[in-house]
C-alpha cells in the first residue's frame, strides 16, 4: 500500500530521485540526503509501515540483515568509516521525522559532526530490577496479543 | 569462548549481576546500568562478538528480533514509552564503549535527557551518488571476500 504523503513509499515506486545502493523483494536501501557523514544510508522496508509496532517480523529482519551487511560493506568503500552507527527512530519522542520505518547505517570517524547526548547517571540494581519486572510484564501483554 | 576481560561475556555466564529480561540459545538482553531512560535495554549476543564484522549473520538476525520484540514489549510496560530508539554503537569512533557488540533499546518521551546531534546539511545528488558507487564498491568487495 502506498502512503501518498510518504517520501519514502515515493522514492520505493521511483517516482522520486533517490541514490540506491541495494533492492531486493522487500528493501530499498539508499542514501540519506542528510547524512551526518559521506556514505550515511537508510535501509527501508518497501511496504509502508510506520513504525516497529506494524512492521512485519519477517521485513524487519531483512532490513537488519541489509543494515549488517552495508555496515561492513561501508568499510570496504574507500569512504572514511572508522566505526558504524545503526539507529532507528520509532517515533517523533524518539525523533522519527519520515514516518516510514527505516534504520540508519552511519558510517563515523574520530572527530566527525555526530554528537549523542544523555545524563549517564548509573542506576541502583533495585530500580533495574523493578523495570525489568515491568518489561516482563510488557513481553507477556504482546504475548497474549499474539496469542 | 568467554572474553576474561569482557563485563558482558561475565553476564552471559552468570558471574555477574544483571537484570535479565530475555534469554534463548544465542542472545541475552538486560537493563543497562546506565539508562537514557528506566527500561533502557541492551541484547547481547551469549557469545562474544566484537561487532559487526565478526558478528555471525543469524546470530544478528536473533539480536534483531528480540530487540523489535522488546521495543514492542516497553510500549505495553506502563514504563514512560512514547516512542523507542535502536542504537547499535561498532567501534571506538562510533561511541562503543563495551567491545562487545550490543543493541541498545531505549524507551523515550518528550523531554527526556536523550540528545543526538550532528551538522544534518543536505548534500547535492552528486555527492549522495558518488558515496553510493563507493558503497557499491564496498558491497562487492565483501561479495568477493565472502566466495
Ligand atoms: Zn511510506
Ligand atoms: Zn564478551
Amino acid at each position: 500500500m502506498v502512503d501518498d504523503g510518504c517520501i519514502f513509499c515515493t522514492i520505493v515506486h521511483g517516482r522520486a530521485d533517490a541514490s540506491i545502493v541495494h533492492e531486493d523483494e522487500s528493501v530499498i536501501a539508499f542514501m540519506d540526503l542528510r547524512p551526518v557523514n559521506p556514505g550515511h544510508l537508510l535501509v527501508v522496508p518497501k511496504t509502508h509501515s510506520v513504525g516497529l509496532e506494524d512492521l512485519p517480523e519477517d521485513v524487519g529482519v531483512q532490513v537488519w540483515k541489509v543494515a549488517h551487511r552495508l555496515g561492513r560493506a561501508l568499510r570496504r568503500s574507500g569512504l572514511r568509516c572508522e566505526g558504524v552507527n545503526l539507529l532507528l527512530a520509532d517515533g517523533e519522542a524518539a525523533f522519527q521525522e519520515v514516518f516510514h520505518v527505516h534504520l540508519h547505517v552511519i558510517p563515523r570517524f574520530t572527530g566527525d559532526p555526530f554528537r549523542i547526548g544523555s545524563d549517564w547517571r548509573v542506576h541502583e540494581r533495585e530500580q533495574l530490577d523493578e523495570a525489568s519486572a515491568a518489561v516482563r510484564g510488557g513481553l507477556a501483554a504482546l504475548d497474549s496479543l499474539q496469542r
